[in-house]
């Protein structure tokens, strides 16, 4: 059997949530095993971490830079890294390991400004390093399925899109929603962006998968409602795609009752459909006839693009854990196919670079669109 | 007893939907008897619609102008006038009867200009005349519960609203719909708006009516999707409320799968409501802690404001025909009190024109916003 | 037009929520007029009805006795009678109408006993007269829909059903529910059954008139389960069909949390058939292949038999008052077919007496059952 | 930090779906690492699977007898045993490592007869082992906040319990749902019992463990409704508990639509509890006062005894391989506090052996009261 694919971490110290989220998801398959790290930037808490995964103590690195260049020099070196830091860290991370010829896996958004995202997409492409950027709902077996369904055309043309991401975890006066919310509120930290960045990175992505259409221009208002915050945390934009359809984004944390309520609902000329991540074991699809018609996973209406995912028969749920695990699963396969020659680009079933640019060209339109006014901006590309 | 009160209709006539529903509603409780109309502008169908409904021949008159006429001059006249007819006749014929001293039921939009609209809300005031505008989805027991529980503070202050009415009906090309689609697509006839005249003015209607709050202003974009149409079927509005709170309205005649789904979402400071037109015999309430409570109507935990107009105990489910005939309770008991000398403002609660004129601020607004590209409106008053 | 049929009233007084509701379910579409009645023991206060309901005098009676002779003496004498007073009473009410000749509905159970029931069903036979029981769930869009749909063999042959009842109303001790639990709690009064006589009555005739199927032997465990009380308010009931196939009902009043939930499920060899009164716009159609559709009234694959008692386009919803009132649209259909020489016994789409004595039949065999520690017992034709 | 637990695995080979789901929901938490097994009755299959997983060659075993005699020798032996075959051979293999002494995880139904599940009871007391049945669906954060719930008296004392588990996957003639349909609607492995003892036993121990009560008697109706067919795939079962609460439990293999519809519905002298474990994330929860709270895994409301296990905040869903691996969490936690004397009986909080026992009492009285005519049985101890 193929080995187990190497990969190393930038991230994911002593009570990161995201970090260890990375690490379970990827234990499901067993198709990766974590054999460095740089957990913290303290190396007390790295190395701590590192002892709890069984890490050999050599390969708990005090540094990123340090990490990139020896494990890149190593036989047994990682085959891929993953990059949990916060947002504003990702963009030098990831380039040293694009740079030192290892490939990427790092969190969404891919870091907190067009240019640099612009530029790690064209250095990866230089380097040929594999870039996977996690938008883990994409890795839902439903949401290749809605995928499917739009492209197949049995929807037909769409014509508008309903999407929104309402939380309710900052809906609190003085409530910073702990070590992650304060960097989050902070603007020298995040981009200037707080809830568009982090939510509405998510619906861009989702709409954009869902659909296949790009954006071609954005009019945003971002609010900031509850007082004593600094950056957004509700945020309304209209949307205009390529093809002339339209669209409703809505972001928000202080959506009490809310957790993680991504939902679309995509019209088209033929019908409809609807999908809710919290739900994410059914997708609904609305015919031409207006019945509406609840397909679960596991059923054999499901597209064999997305069956392929799941692991376990319908009605034993899969969640968020699973959906991440099935982007890793494409990840490690292309890295394979890679070291046997046998990579074509149309292997590539997760979330790439390319889709981390495009989340930032879309914060960025926004941000000007609400500086302005709530003006028309156009997309970058 | 009190004798039940004595209604007029204009419109209503052979293949009206509108007309025949009012004419249920009102049945239900019984509280008021038809007794005169002008069902149509053909003289013969108009007296077909007479027969059937058992109306002395001699008060199916031959207009609207002979009717308020000759039932404001009998002792035994109509006490109410109850139009149905398209919209862009309801001024004419409001005036008349406002002129005549007769209180007026019209439906919705109440005309098709802010200035008529609000030439018939002066109009009224001057003659003294009660004007109900028929948002029938306002009389549902759940709607005036989520209006008292967000007056008495439940929620906190308002954050934003969320609130959109799709439909599928007009999804398809070549399709109006039948003759009520005809005359809604005609600009000649609709003022200029279809969808946002029919469905948006429910929308602002309903989520003034819940938050209580005033709209400071509009940014609106009003596309016409399917091809061959001339008025819009699908609009987005972004809004600001004048306490700062926004909001986003959606409505649309091109989602299929979709009936009269009005639906609102209501975040505060303190919790979240919701509420689904479709599903009318719950409200759901989100609590600072994010549990989410469903109440049924019939329960004690409703508002007694809104709990008096249950008919049947929770579980007898009450509908559209249930809600419009509250609203009709309402406006009869005020008939009666004026009669007797027992009337005061505070009894009205039912939408007034003071709604209707709200609601054509807020499509003129919205028109201009559209014109101009999608820009900040003011919201006349 | 067809004069509306004229009706009388037996019950319905001052406090009384099914007469009231039989009045305003038949007020909804103008097809019969209330004339006379006796609506109280009390001639007190059934003359206070009469006059709040515009009854003249002379046709408020001292006794149902008067009533029916007068009644059926007049040339303007009702054409039916509405029998709503509590189920001890109704055999002797609605054997002196049927005796006169007058058609009649009765409230279900329509006796107390099967042979009381079997008796006025063979009465109704002999004198010709028109006997309904209102069974008002049957009345909704949707139920006629799932009757066609198996009845056209959608779901292939019926093999499994489960239906249920629950309601909590009276699940506290102490608790008899006002007036009606009173009665219905009380052994003299209730033919020594409560729960299983006003519920499973409901859930035997849904499940009957859904499936077409006849009982052939059930096995039920009555139990009595909130201290102080002496009837059953909890009901488990194995039941096996003529055909072999098998169903569970329950019934219970001590479910906390339910309102008139009544819910049917049926399992067929080909797809399955899921019911739910308290959302009644709704039907849901499970294919052979497991894919679930959920199909709402108005649209174009509700059958015409069905389809044909909408008032009102899909979503504005219909509730149980226009269930009712289309039990009395047929019912009056049929008065008016027979007057007039046209009726067919394939026109009457209403509950019967015979519906009434199976319920009967279905309640003695529980009762047996539970008597004899739960075991099996035919049902009686 | 502990090192990882060392565990082995009889079954599981090529084309097992739950062998592989339980190394994936024990890789998730890594709290234990698979060291040796015997996959298959196959010395060639298993081998393949070994190499799969990387397993050392020299601990993949001819036969369990060995591997639990070798592993028993050895330092580094394992110290559980995951048992993941057929049912019929539950028993040998669960003995045999038991008198090892080796810590055993058996998937449920435990054996296929009272006996020899009160065997292995005895058994394992004595020789001190640790025993799980994997009763999956009680690891969800929400089933153990049930139990706690109404352990806590939030609902007062239980009074009637409706359990179901439907499922549709062998509902169509000839069809034996593959290799895992064949050996369970074969009488010869299966202990003449298929759905019953599938999903019944889920059903039982469901109930058991959020209500507390222990079963007195059952009176039970197993149809077999598809032809060809040998064993029940439709049960009905009346139960009585201790304290003379009742329920009904249904479970099922024909009904179209469903998958893994297992459902409790609870009700108690002050509330309700309801859960759906296609839904695991949400626990709903009525009041006394008969509203509806809708709980979800994340929040405040949650037990701590339940919310511990939750590896992801609110929205992130967590399903099926995450409620097992929180049985194998606890299940390796008493495994280490054993190793370090820490272990105290009230730590176990996965099903045990006795949970298993409990499962085949269940079963073997509805075989008994199905087979003489759907009479009362009382379950053993």
């Amino acid at each position: 059997m193929a080995e187990r694919v190497r990969y190393g971490m930038v991230g994911g110290g002593p009570g990161s949530f995201i970090g260890d989220a990375h690490r379970k998801a990827i234990a499901i398959d067993g198709n990766a095993e974590l054999v460095a790290g740089v957990f913290s930037r303290s190396p007390e808490k790295s190395k701590v971490t590192a002892e709890l995964l069984h890490i050999d103590p050599e390969r708990c690195y005090g540094s990123y830079q340090e990490m990139a260049e020896k494990e890149s020099a190593r036989e047994d070196g990682i085959e891929f890294v993953v990059v949990v830091t916060p947002n504003f860290s990702h963009y030098e991370i990831c380039k040293a390991f694009i740079e030192a010829g290892i490939n990427v896996a790092c969190d969404k958004p891919v870091t907190i400004s067009y240019d640099t995202a612009a530029e790690l997409r064209e250095l990866a492409a230089e380097k040929g390093v594999l870039f996977m950027v996690t938008y883990t709902y994409m890795g839902h077996v439903t949401s290749k399925f809605a995928r499917d369904l739009i492209a197949n055309g049995e929807i037909g043309e769409v014509r508008t899109v309903m999407a929104e991401y309402p939380q309710g975890w900052l809906a609190h006066e003085g409530d910073f929603g702990g070590k992650q919310g304060e960097w989050r509120c902070d603007p020298a930290r995040s981009g200037g962006v707080n809830c568009l960045g982090d939510l509405g990175t998510h619906v861009e992505n989702a709409a954009a998968t869902f659909t296949g259409l790009k954006l071609k221009r954005v009019l945003a208002r971002m609010d900031v409602v509850v007082p004593g915050r600094v950056l957004d945390d509700n945020d309304q934009v209209l949307v205009e795609y390529e093809n002339g359809a339209t669209g409703i984004y809505w972001t928000s944390q202080i959506a009490i009752g809310c957790d993680n309520s991504l939902r679309l609902r995509v019209y088209g000329s033929k019908g409809t459909i609807l999908w809710f991540q919290e739900n994410p074991e059914v997708l609904t699809l609305i015919d031409n006839d207006g019945n509406i018609k609840e397909i679960h996973r596991g059923y054999g209406a499901v597209t064999p693009g997305a069956a392929k995912y799941g692991r376990l028969p319908a009605g034993h749920t899969e969640g968020w854990l699973e959906a991440m695990g099935n982007l890793y699963r494409s990840f490690t396969e292309c890295i394979n196919a890679k070291k046997d020659g046998s990579f074509t680009a149309d292997m590539v079933d997760y979330p790439t670079i390319e889709d981390g640019v495009e989340g930032l060209a879309f914060v960025e339109a926004c941000l000007e669109s609400n500086k302005n006014g709530n003006v028309w901006v156009e997309v970058k590309r």
